[in-house]
């Protein structure tokens, strides 16, 4: 790899190459979300008969995609049934799947589940802010925002090196190689290089035929600019797991979630509410209630491996010892919530040229306005019209199901003209309301990833622990993946022992 | 809109809204590219009889893609037949829709052409500079390189700003503000404001489950990259066409031309070679010979427009004025070259993790390559394995097909170590040596937009002319049909007066 020089590690780019055989082991997995379900088809490979029990009548955990039929009662809430149109879905779970995570890739590209690009990254889209100082509540684009910010630093560093302000800390080779650095990057005009404005910010008429040949559009000024803020939206680079290139699996995320069932979908126990954990020398019981019937059960095994979110497990009668149940308990879950509204007319794409990624607002509770990645040109689309965390996300669960339609109609409004006109229906998830979950994801303080990580890391006995809370991509499919890796090859050392 | 704000006023988003009718009138067309049958397609609706003449045995002009059994014969060259494996494919012409074109969408929308997204911007690909100083020969990435030019430059400026050196420049708030910036953009860390690299650049080790935090990888020097002029590579903003959201049709550009031809191909004479163009006070007549049979015949319409490239009108007999002959013949076409390079596994997807993109190298003739943005984690696939224009395509067009595949194999090699054991087959083109095109695009100096333009796109008597080459958007799909959209409306005007 050397000689073409800087190759990214992958730590998990393929499950562990585990030797030897775990034919006549039984090992009893909680959970059939992107965990248990991986850990399910990779100790299978190896001759483990691996039995899943899953509360749901279906599989895949978080990773869900609500269409047409579509049922989900939150807890103490009203039950949603899903009536977007055939073929319009919203993934209100996982809807992302970054370049880098190669884990989940790994199953995509074996189960040969169809990918598409999601577009994460849209210079042309809006960013509306209502403090926004001189610049609030406006249409605003990340190029414009990018273009003119950048432009004017580069014109403000270019006079101070021309100034020879900067002699100090610049050979006048370094100065000479800056300014043509800084001429490119701000696209500086004139020999006293200063920023007018450019076409990748936009034209207030475009090129065309004939004598159409394009308008220039006026920058930002600078003090609007900085005093505005609305420059800190982008930065250098984008955050690692948010670069280009994205993928969606083709018509939803649970097609993730489908494939795996198609191969360990006879392992799994649905309608299987696990009711207490007991683990001695020789073997590990689980006992369960069929949510049906109500009938309860139980399970011998040699090894459990607890896929079940901490946020759930914590309410599980188990023999763990004190210390392992405390660090079970000190994990916060993020409150989240999505909804998905079906629109009579993709006006984002007709009426304002946005395809796909998202509108960024300050908007109360709002956050982002994200554009659907599929369907291009089509009549309909389903679009996310809020996607918030922590207390945005509590505060908005607490609305029935027509409220927080309501409340992100009356929001997308200020921003898209043909808004609530094209409204057709709503589908809305808060997590930390929904039954087996109780939380978006495992949010991790400092203190806790000190304390309580390690021994949830360790398991305890012939109980081992994993899922998305226990890795450092918490909140992607890739975390839970990567974690049921690492977990198994771990459980096959004990169990080879 | 303004109340909205910020709205792009899109010069041509729809053909013109022509009253009255063309009934009883005769238009003969040159060329059944995108101009000759958007005009076909617009005028037909009116009324008018349309004749398309075209060349040859199929429609489309420069929107080519090149599939099993897809031949060529370039002048004075040897014939190549496309051997790609089914479902494979290069488009040969042009490969980009931007979302600016609203055009070019306008059809694929309007026929219900399947868009999918066209990765045009991958921060994870690569950059490699045989000419990089300090930086040269590797495999640099364009998020190593912004994250790192922008850093350092944030850090100095933070270091001017913070020493009061631009004192007049900016206000006591200005310079908190500023800072405020410079420390998001660059990611600057501590009270001293130092750049030392940043997830965006990427990781040595990603993060993943159990203890993989992360390992951060180190900045290049703020020296090696002034010395390398690598931080030239990318600007603030994507220039405008460029800019996300980039589609390509699924399957093939060619798509949006059997689109037209489904709707406009019984007006088309295929293999009819134009050979002459006369017109007088009633009529215009054109010459064509059977390129099958070699047959002469003529035909007589009440108006022409010719679409030809001005490449291939200038060799035609026609009785145009000494000063628009003149014209046609002061316009230069763009020698262009690209070749397809069929890859019998997707290296660069599974060794690398690029999906789509381009990889940027100042090696000799090649420009870029290209990486496919379609069949996603499949087995194999057609990269482009150059893009070159002028000099560079004179020189390789020169070679053999077989030639041209080497010369872009050798260099491939230095990037990837799979490339050449890879590959399967190849097909080229020289868009210079095609008869019917002679050339990639008009290339327009400032001086002959102001000379011979004007000439050529107010035509003369009862011929017109369009194309991409009378347009602000040369070598675009956009372009040939919004000059289409204007030529016609000048045509309406003059036979409804």
């Amino acid at each position: 790899m050397s000689a073409w020089g800087m190759g990214i590690a992958s730590t998990a780019a393929a499950p562990p190459a585990l030797s030897g055989s775990g034919k006549g082991k039984k090992v009893v997995i909680l959970g059939a979300g992107l965990a248990g379900m991986t850990a399910a088809y990779e100790l299978g490979k190896l001759g483990y008969q691996c039995q899943v029990l899953e509360a749901r009548g279906f599989a895949g955990g978080r990773c869900q995609t609500a269409r047409k039929g579509f049922r989900l009662h939150e807890l103490g809430g009203d039950a949603q049934t899903c009536v977007f149109d055939d073929g319009q879905y919203i993934n209100h779970g996982p809807w992302r799947i970054p370049l880098h995570h190669q884990s989940t890739l790994h199953y995509t590209r074996l189960f040969n589940v169809p990918l598409e690009v999601m577009v994460n990254d849209n210079d042309h889209s809006f960013v509306y802010l209502e403090n926004g100082g001189p610049l609030a509540n406006k249409r605003l684009r990340p190029a414009q925002l990018k273009a003119d910010m950048r432009g004017h630093v580069a014109e403000l560093l270019a006079k101070s090196v021309k100034t020879n302000q900067l002699d100090q800390a610049l050979s006048a080779d370094d100065k000479t190689l800056l300014l043509d650095y800084l001429a490119h990057e701000g696209q500086l005009a004139g020999a006293d290089l200063r920023y007018q404005g450019r076409s990748g910010r936009g034209y207030s008429v475009n090129p065309g035929a004939g004598l159409t040949t394009g308008t220039p559009s006026d920058p930002l000024g600078f003090r609007d600019l900085l005093a505005s803020k609305v420059g800190k939206v982008y930065s250098a680079v984008q955050d690692y797991p948010m670069q280009n290139t994205m993928f969606q699996p083709v018509g939803g995320m649970d097609a993730i979630a489908r494939a795996f069932e198609k191969r360990v979908g006879r392992q799994i126990r649905y309608r299987a509410d696990v009711q207490t954990i007991r683990h001695g020398e020789n073997k590990v019981t689980v006992s369960f209630k069929d949510t049906g019937s109500g009938k309860l059960s139980s399970i011998d095994a040699d090894y459990c491996l607890c896929t079940l979110p901490l946020s759930v497990l914590r309410n599980i009668d188990t023999d763990f010892s004190p210390a392992l149940k405390a660090a079970v308990k000190s994990v916060a879950y993020a409150p989240v919530g999505k909804i998905g509204l079906q629109m009579k007319r993709r006006f984002w794409e007709e009426d304002d040229h946005l395809y796909g990624g998202h509108v960024l607002t300050d908007m109360k509770a709002i956050n982002q306005i994200s554009l659907p990645s599929t369907g291009w040109q089509s009549k309909k689309g389903v679009l996310l019209g809020y996607y918030h965390y922590m207390t945005d996300a509590i505060e908005i669960s607490a609305l029935a199901p027509a409220e927080r339609a309501e409340f992100a109609l009356a929001a997308g409004q200020n921003i898209f003209p043909a808004y609530r006109a094209s409204f057709d229906s709503a589908f809305s998830v808060a997590w930390h309301r929904v039954q087996y979950n109780l939380g978006g994801w495992a949010e991790w303080t400092d203190e806790n990833r000190k304390s309580a990580y390690p021994l949830l890391l360790e398991g305890e006995g012939r109980v081992l622990l994993a899922g998305e809370h226990l890795s450092y991509l918490t909140g992607w499919q890739a975390g839970a993946i990567e974690s049921a890796w690492q977990q198994i090859e771990k459980l096959h050392a004990k169990a080879s022992a």
